[in-house]
């Protein structure tokens, strides 16, 4: 049995670590895993993700930035993710189809149901069989994501936190959540501000669960 | 009046040489005009241009492809577009939505009811007045553009004629045509096949009553 299992949540909530740490733990498993990231994952979207993190140099109007998004997620769904479920790997993937709803729904305030109906033509109706919800609020998540940032003075995301500012992300964890609560079989929640090793250990219990039940 | 022109048509039918003496005609009557293309038009469309006609190094799945040409646009209508109508300019776009129906719809099988949408996101329905159709046998198409391409060894676009063949290539122009006997009104068939000089006129004539009506 083959799954998409996707990494969500507000930046600085640490899905990041927890995903290569929970790769290790299904390694050790000997399950056949594949790591991967949105928007990224194949070499159009490597490009896709360098003009989305290089926007302070041009503008990209919020409806350019949904279609960038998904042209990327429709080429991995197609390059990457579909051979891997294909081969019977257990996908690991930071970030998918919710935050583009979050980001681009919630936050900037396009049409859910437009959003979705993109989501589907990109994913060819692929969804995620778990979805890990890193939550916490948003100023530890920005603390956490401004500290990483400090070794790292170059990072063009640095700017992108202080103009977004708290309120964008509070509206992106309170989009999370709505989404979790309309689907809570798919999502589970996890508490981001616990320790790095508690959080690991639930990770852990929710993919156990998941290879008993396949 | 300001008025949004398309100039469409197989590669090699002569419409951005068309464009470029059309601006001329127009500047000598005091018209105050933009010209522009798609994909580009914008610093964010320059860069999803080159990702598209840098496909030979990478995979570009059709879906993605139209998202990227929809991205641009969005971006094109938003920054530059609007704003120019909104001044009282006249705009000659070299490609715009039909180009995009037309390649990734008749050509590329992608619902046309899908790409209509697409396009309408991307442009907030904003349609050209007129749509200047550059009509002439794929052919003969291809054999001029392949005889401008001699001229520069190094451009990408040779491959892509050669991949994609005749067949393509009369699909697109059998689509355009399709499209002009859908909207009269808006469509304008010009015969490419004609020497410069005769087209110019016959654009001038669909450019001078235009102006007449405004």
């Amino acid at each position: 049995m083959s799954y998409l299992i996707s990494f969500e949540g507000i930046e600085g909530c640490g899905k990041t670590t927890q995903l290569e740490m929970a790769a290790k733990f299904l390694r050790r498993s000997n399950i056949p895993i594949l790591t991967t990231e949105e928007p990224g994952g194949t070499p159009l979207g490597d490009r896709i993700r360098k003009i989305l993190l290089n926007r302070e140099s041009f503008d990209i109007c919020a409806e350019a930035e949904l279609l960038l998004f998904v042209a990327a997620r429709a080429q991995h769904v197609r390059e990457v993710l579909q051979p891997a479920l294909a081969k019977g790997q257990w996908i690991l993937c930071d970030r998918f189809s919710d935050a583009t709803m979050v980001y681009q729904g919630f936050a900037r305030g396009i049409d859910e149901k437009w959003i979705k109906k993109l989501n589907d033509f990109a994913t060819m109706s692929l969804k995620p069989r778990l979805t890990l919800l890193f939550d916490l609020p948003a100023e530890t998540g920005l603390r956490r994501a401004l500290q990483r940032m400090t070794n790292l003075p170059e990072n063009s995301k640095e700017d992108r936190f202080e103009q977004e500012g708290l309120n964008f992300h509070e509206n992106i964890r309170n989009g999370y959540l709505s989404l979790a609560r309309r689907e809570p079989d798919r999502f589970r929640i996890i508490n981001a501000a616990e320790d790095i090793t508690a959080i690991h250990k639930e990770v852990c219990r929710h993919l156990e669960t998941l290879r008993k039940n396949s």
